[in-house]
Protein backbone atom coordinates (compact mmCIF):
# COMPACT_ATOMS: atom_id res chain seq x y z
CA UNK A 1 0.00 0.00 0.00
CA UNK A 2 1.02 3.62 -0.65
CA UNK A 3 1.74 5.67 2.31
CA UNK A 4 1.02 9.03 3.12
CA UNK A 5 3.82 10.55 5.13
CA UNK A 6 2.14 13.16 8.26
CA UNK A 7 3.94 16.89 8.63
CA UNK A 8 3.55 19.00 10.86
CA UNK A 9 0.36 21.35 10.55
CA UNK A 10 1.98 24.91 9.49
CA UNK A 11 -0.44 28.14 8.31
CA UNK A 12 1.94 28.12 5.25
CA UNK A 13 1.79 24.16 4.29
CA UNK A 14 -1.87 23.87 4.89
CA UNK A 15 -2.65 27.47 2.55
CA UNK A 16 -3.63 25.70 -0.48
CA UNK A 17 -6.56 24.06 1.40
CA UNK A 18 -7.91 27.00 3.94
CA UNK A 19 -6.64 28.04 7.16
CA UNK A 20 -4.96 26.79 10.41
CA UNK A 21 -6.80 28.14 13.35
CA UNK A 22 -4.41 29.17 16.18
CA UNK A 23 -3.40 31.37 18.40
CA UNK A 24 0.31 31.28 17.47
CA UNK A 25 1.35 34.04 15.84
CA UNK A 26 -0.93 36.05 16.49
CA UNK A 27 -0.77 39.41 18.43
CA UNK A 28 -4.14 39.69 20.85
CA UNK A 29 -6.24 42.49 21.44
CA UNK A 30 -6.29 43.01 25.28
CA UNK A 31 -9.97 43.60 26.59
CA UNK A 32 -11.87 43.91 29.27
CA UNK A 33 -10.04 45.56 31.65
CA UNK A 34 -6.62 43.57 31.49
CA UNK A 35 -8.57 39.75 32.04
CA UNK A 36 -8.87 38.55 28.63
CA UNK A 37 -6.52 39.17 25.05
CA UNK A 38 -8.71 38.18 22.31
CA UNK A 39 -7.24 36.70 19.05
CA UNK A 40 -9.32 38.35 16.61
CA UNK A 41 -11.15 36.81 13.78
CA UNK A 42 -8.55 33.58 13.14
CA UNK A 43 -10.12 32.23 9.89
CA UNK A 44 -12.62 33.67 7.35
CA UNK A 45 -16.19 32.14 7.44
CA UNK A 46 -17.34 31.78 3.70
CA UNK A 47 -20.78 30.42 4.21
CA UNK A 48 -23.41 33.56 2.97
CA UNK A 49 -23.78 32.23 -0.75
CA UNK A 50 -26.89 31.43 -1.86
CA UNK A 51 -28.72 32.48 1.17
CA UNK A 52 -26.52 30.43 3.56
CA UNK A 53 -25.74 31.30 7.62
CA UNK A 54 -23.60 29.96 10.26
CA UNK A 55 -23.65 27.05 11.49
CA UNK A 56 -22.20 25.49 15.20
CA UNK A 57 -22.14 22.60 16.08
CA UNK A 58 -20.37 19.65 18.54
CA UNK A 59 -18.55 16.75 16.84
CA UNK A 60 -17.75 13.68 19.11
CA UNK A 61 -15.23 11.07 17.23
CA UNK A 62 -14.05 7.87 17.63
CA UNK A 63 -10.46 7.08 17.50
CA UNK A 64 -9.50 6.02 14.09
CA UNK A 65 -8.92 2.46 13.53
CA UNK A 66 -5.08 1.51 12.57
CA UNK A 67 -3.88 1.14 9.81
CA UNK A 68 -5.61 4.34 9.02
CA UNK A 69 -6.89 3.28 5.16
CA UNK A 70 -8.88 6.44 3.03
CA UNK A 71 -11.64 5.50 1.93
CA UNK A 72 -13.71 8.59 1.39
CA UNK A 73 -12.77 12.17 0.40
CA UNK A 74 -15.48 15.10 0.77
CA UNK A 75 -16.27 18.54 0.10
CA UNK A 76 -18.57 21.16 0.83
CA UNK A 77 -18.57 23.20 -1.97
CA UNK A 78 -20.96 26.38 -0.35
CA UNK A 79 -18.71 26.91 2.21
CA UNK A 80 -16.28 26.84 4.86
CA UNK A 81 -16.12 24.39 7.71
CA UNK A 82 -14.04 25.09 10.94
CA UNK A 83 -13.00 22.06 13.34
CA UNK A 84 -11.53 23.26 17.10
CA UNK A 85 -10.28 20.20 19.21
CA UNK A 86 -12.15 20.76 22.58
CA UNK A 87 -9.82 18.58 24.70
CA UNK A 88 -6.32 20.13 23.45
CA UNK A 89 -5.74 16.97 21.69
CA UNK A 90 -3.35 16.42 18.69
CA UNK A 91 -5.47 15.02 15.56
CA UNK A 92 -4.83 14.33 12.00
CA UNK A 93 -5.87 16.40 9.28
CA UNK A 94 -6.07 14.71 5.03
CA UNK A 95 -6.66 17.13 2.40
CA UNK A 96 -5.42 16.58 -1.45
CA UNK A 97 -6.59 19.15 -4.61
CA UNK A 98 -7.52 16.34 -6.81
CA UNK A 99 -8.85 12.88 -4.78
CA UNK A 100 -7.75 10.83 -7.70
CA UNK A 101 -4.39 11.83 -7.75
CA UNK A 102 -1.97 10.35 -5.06
CA UNK A 103 -0.07 12.72 -5.57
CA UNK A 104 -2.10 15.65 -4.45
CA UNK A 105 -2.53 14.55 -1.07
CA UNK A 106 -1.66 16.36 2.10
CA UNK A 107 -1.76 14.67 5.42
CA UNK A 108 -0.69 16.98 8.84
CA UNK A 109 -0.51 16.25 12.54
CA UNK A 110 -2.38 19.35 13.96
CA UNK A 111 -1.59 20.11 17.69
CA UNK A 112 -4.55 20.36 20.35
CA UNK A 113 -3.89 24.02 19.65
CA UNK A 114 -4.54 24.27 16.18
CA UNK A 115 -7.79 23.48 14.54
CA UNK A 116 -8.62 24.20 10.75
CA UNK A 117 -10.99 25.97 8.36
CA UNK A 118 -10.99 24.06 5.60
CA UNK A 119 -11.99 26.30 2.11
CA UNK A 120 -14.87 26.31 0.32
CA UNK A 121 -14.70 23.05 -2.15
CA UNK A 122 -11.38 21.91 -0.96
CA UNK A 123 -11.30 18.38 -0.59
CA UNK A 124 -10.79 16.95 2.57
CA UNK A 125 -11.35 13.68 4.79
CA UNK A 126 -13.84 13.13 7.40
CA UNK A 127 -12.93 14.23 10.85
CA UNK A 128 -9.56 11.83 11.68
CA UNK A 129 -8.95 11.58 15.72
CA UNK A 130 -6.82 9.82 17.25
CA UNK A 131 -8.56 9.24 21.00
CA UNK A 132 -11.97 7.70 21.69
CA UNK A 133 -14.76 11.02 22.41
CA UNK A 134 -12.71 13.63 21.01
CA UNK A 135 -14.84 16.82 20.93
CA UNK A 136 -14.42 19.63 18.19
CA UNK A 137 -16.65 22.44 17.44
CA UNK A 138 -17.46 22.77 14.32
CA UNK A 139 -18.09 25.89 12.48
CA UNK A 140 -20.12 25.75 9.12
CA UNK A 141 -22.87 26.55 6.77
CA UNK A 142 -26.52 26.40 7.75
CA UNK A 143 -28.53 26.35 4.12
CA UNK A 144 -31.47 24.76 2.46
CA UNK A 145 -28.73 23.54 -0.28
CA UNK A 146 -26.84 20.61 -0.85
CA UNK A 147 -23.53 21.06 0.34
CA UNK A 148 -21.55 17.77 0.46
CA UNK A 149 -19.68 15.67 -2.40
CA UNK A 150 -18.09 12.59 -1.09
CA UNK A 151 -16.09 10.51 -3.49
CA UNK A 152 -14.80 6.73 -2.51
CA UNK A 153 -11.56 6.06 -2.71
CA UNK A 154 -11.20 3.13 -1.34
CA UNK A 155 -10.37 1.17 -4.60
CA UNK A 156 -6.44 3.61 -4.35
CA UNK A 157 -5.89 1.72 -0.85
CA UNK A 158 -3.67 3.76 0.55
CA UNK A 159 -2.78 4.77 3.94
CA UNK A 160 -1.62 7.57 6.74
CA UNK A 161 1.69 6.82 8.19
CA UNK A 162 0.64 7.11 11.55
CA UNK A 163 1.44 5.08 14.09
CA UNK B 1 -22.52 44.25 49.46
CA UNK B 2 -25.17 43.02 47.84
CA UNK B 3 -24.23 38.99 47.20
CA UNK B 4 -25.46 37.53 43.95
CA UNK B 5 -26.02 33.89 44.05
CA UNK B 6 -24.70 31.61 41.39
CA UNK B 7 -27.06 28.60 40.15
CA UNK B 8 -26.66 26.09 38.01
CA UNK B 9 -26.37 26.90 34.45
CA UNK B 10 -29.32 25.47 32.51
CA UNK B 11 -31.01 25.87 29.41
CA UNK B 12 -34.33 26.76 30.77
CA UNK B 13 -32.65 28.97 33.44
CA UNK B 14 -30.54 31.00 30.94
CA UNK B 15 -33.36 31.72 28.06
CA UNK B 16 -34.36 35.29 29.01
CA UNK B 17 -30.79 35.78 27.98
CA UNK B 18 -29.87 33.34 25.37
CA UNK B 19 -29.05 29.69 24.31
CA UNK B 20 -26.82 27.08 26.37
CA UNK B 21 -24.53 25.45 23.50
CA UNK B 22 -23.96 22.03 25.29
CA UNK B 23 -24.74 18.63 23.81
CA UNK B 24 -26.21 16.96 26.99
CA UNK B 25 -30.24 16.30 25.94
CA UNK B 26 -29.43 16.71 22.25
CA UNK B 27 -29.52 13.60 19.77
CA UNK B 28 -26.92 13.81 17.81
CA UNK B 29 -26.68 12.47 13.92
CA UNK B 30 -24.80 9.80 12.85
CA UNK B 31 -22.03 10.89 10.31
CA UNK B 32 -18.31 9.68 9.19
CA UNK B 33 -19.15 6.18 8.79
CA UNK B 34 -19.95 5.98 12.20
CA UNK B 35 -16.52 7.32 13.38
CA UNK B 36 -18.35 10.92 14.68
CA UNK B 37 -21.73 11.72 16.21
CA UNK B 38 -22.53 15.51 15.50
CA UNK B 39 -24.75 17.49 18.17
CA UNK B 40 -25.73 19.88 15.19
CA UNK B 41 -26.71 23.52 14.86
CA UNK B 42 -26.66 24.09 18.70
CA UNK B 43 -26.90 27.59 18.85
CA UNK B 44 -28.86 30.41 17.18
CA UNK B 45 -26.11 32.90 14.55
CA UNK B 46 -27.49 35.82 14.94
CA UNK B 47 -25.00 38.50 13.20
CA UNK B 48 -26.49 38.71 9.16
CA UNK B 49 -28.28 42.02 10.08
CA UNK B 50 -26.78 45.19 8.30
CA UNK B 51 -24.32 43.43 6.26
CA UNK B 52 -22.67 41.73 9.22
CA UNK B 53 -21.02 38.49 9.08
CA UNK B 54 -19.75 35.85 11.18
CA UNK B 55 -16.09 36.06 13.25
CA UNK B 56 -14.60 33.28 15.40
CA UNK B 57 -12.28 34.33 17.34
CA UNK B 58 -10.15 32.79 20.59
CA UNK B 59 -10.01 34.85 23.98
CA UNK B 60 -7.37 33.33 26.47
CA UNK B 61 -8.66 34.59 30.05
CA UNK B 62 -6.73 35.71 33.99
CA UNK B 63 -8.89 34.49 36.84
CA UNK B 64 -10.90 36.73 37.98
CA UNK B 65 -9.85 38.52 41.31
CA UNK B 66 -11.68 37.53 44.34
CA UNK B 67 -14.62 38.58 45.85
CA UNK B 68 -15.61 38.73 42.51
CA UNK B 69 -17.18 42.12 42.26
CA UNK B 70 -19.18 43.22 39.40
CA UNK B 71 -17.76 46.46 37.49
CA UNK B 72 -19.07 46.41 34.14
CA UNK B 73 -22.25 45.31 31.85
CA UNK B 74 -22.28 45.00 28.07
CA UNK B 75 -24.62 44.24 25.26
CA UNK B 76 -24.04 43.73 21.66
CA UNK B 77 -26.87 45.82 19.79
CA UNK B 78 -26.46 43.46 16.58
CA UNK B 79 -25.22 40.24 17.13
CA UNK B 80 -25.13 37.35 19.02
CA UNK B 81 -21.73 36.49 21.14
CA UNK B 82 -20.93 32.22 21.91
CA UNK B 83 -18.15 31.78 24.27
CA UNK B 84 -16.97 28.06 24.93
CA UNK B 85 -14.42 26.68 27.11
CA UNK B 86 -11.30 24.99 25.42
CA UNK B 87 -10.42 23.40 28.66
CA UNK B 88 -13.19 22.17 29.95
CA UNK B 89 -12.92 23.97 32.84
CA UNK B 90 -16.03 25.60 34.79
CA UNK B 91 -16.69 29.32 34.25
CA UNK B 92 -19.00 31.88 35.47
CA UNK B 93 -21.71 33.69 33.50
CA UNK B 94 -22.99 36.84 34.85
CA UNK B 95 -26.58 37.97 32.72
CA UNK B 96 -29.08 40.86 33.91
CA UNK B 97 -32.48 41.93 32.10
CA UNK B 98 -31.53 45.79 33.79
CA UNK B 99 -28.28 46.87 34.69
CA UNK B 100 -29.44 49.38 37.02
CA UNK B 101 -31.15 46.76 38.50
CA UNK B 102 -29.92 44.34 40.61
CA UNK B 103 -32.84 42.06 41.35
CA UNK B 104 -32.36 41.30 37.58
CA UNK B 105 -28.82 39.98 38.15
CA UNK B 106 -28.30 36.18 37.15
CA UNK B 107 -25.24 34.41 38.05
CA UNK B 108 -24.37 30.77 36.64
CA UNK B 109 -21.72 28.55 37.45
CA UNK B 110 -20.99 26.65 33.76
CA UNK B 111 -19.42 23.33 33.18
CA UNK B 112 -16.28 22.87 31.12
CA UNK B 113 -18.65 21.25 28.44
CA UNK B 114 -20.78 24.22 28.46
CA UNK B 115 -20.66 27.22 26.57
CA UNK B 116 -23.18 30.29 26.42
CA UNK B 117 -24.84 32.06 23.22
CA UNK B 118 -25.83 35.51 24.73
CA UNK B 119 -28.67 36.97 22.93
CA UNK B 120 -28.69 40.21 20.86
CA UNK B 121 -29.00 43.03 23.37
CA UNK B 122 -28.43 40.78 26.21
CA UNK B 123 -26.64 42.45 28.57
CA UNK B 124 -23.52 40.31 30.34
CA UNK B 125 -20.36 40.92 32.48
CA UNK B 126 -17.60 40.22 30.08
CA UNK B 127 -15.82 37.08 30.28
CA UNK B 128 -14.90 35.63 33.78
CA UNK B 129 -12.81 32.81 34.09
CA UNK B 130 -11.87 31.05 37.35
CA UNK B 131 -8.48 29.89 36.54
CA UNK B 132 -5.60 31.36 34.55
CA UNK B 133 -4.90 31.34 30.69
CA UNK B 134 -8.25 29.80 30.35
CA UNK B 135 -9.10 29.68 26.58
CA UNK B 136 -12.49 30.43 24.73
CA UNK B 137 -13.58 30.27 21.18
CA UNK B 138 -16.10 33.13 20.34
CA UNK B 139 -18.47 33.45 17.58
CA UNK B 140 -20.16 37.03 16.97
CA UNK B 141 -20.56 39.46 14.80
CA UNK B 142 -17.94 40.97 12.11
CA UNK B 143 -19.07 44.44 10.35
CA UNK B 144 -18.09 48.03 10.29
CA UNK B 145 -20.24 49.38 12.90
CA UNK B 146 -20.41 49.97 16.57
CA UNK B 147 -21.37 46.69 18.33
CA UNK B 148 -20.79 47.37 21.70
CA UNK B 149 -22.20 49.37 24.76
CA UNK B 150 -21.06 49.01 28.65
CA UNK B 151 -22.20 50.62 31.51
CA UNK B 152 -19.93 51.17 34.64
CA UNK B 153 -22.15 49.34 37.59
CA UNK B 154 -18.75 50.02 39.75
CA UNK B 155 -20.85 52.29 41.94
CA UNK B 156 -23.55 49.46 43.05
CA UNK B 157 -21.29 47.79 44.72
CA UNK B 158 -22.34 44.39 44.33
CA UNK B 159 -20.46 41.07 44.06
CA UNK B 160 -20.89 36.79 43.09
CA UNK B 161 -20.99 34.66 45.69
CA UNK B 162 -18.25 32.81 44.38
CA UNK B 163 -14.97 31.07 46.31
Amino acid sequence: MLKLAVESLTAKAFSPFGDVVETSGVAPLHINQGYAERFDNLAPIDVADQGGATKVSIFEAKAIARPIVLRVMERHPLGSQIFYPLQNCPWIVVVCGDPRDFSSYRAFLAAGSQGVNYRRNAWHHPLIALQNSERFIVVDRLGQQSNLEEIDISGMAFLVDHE
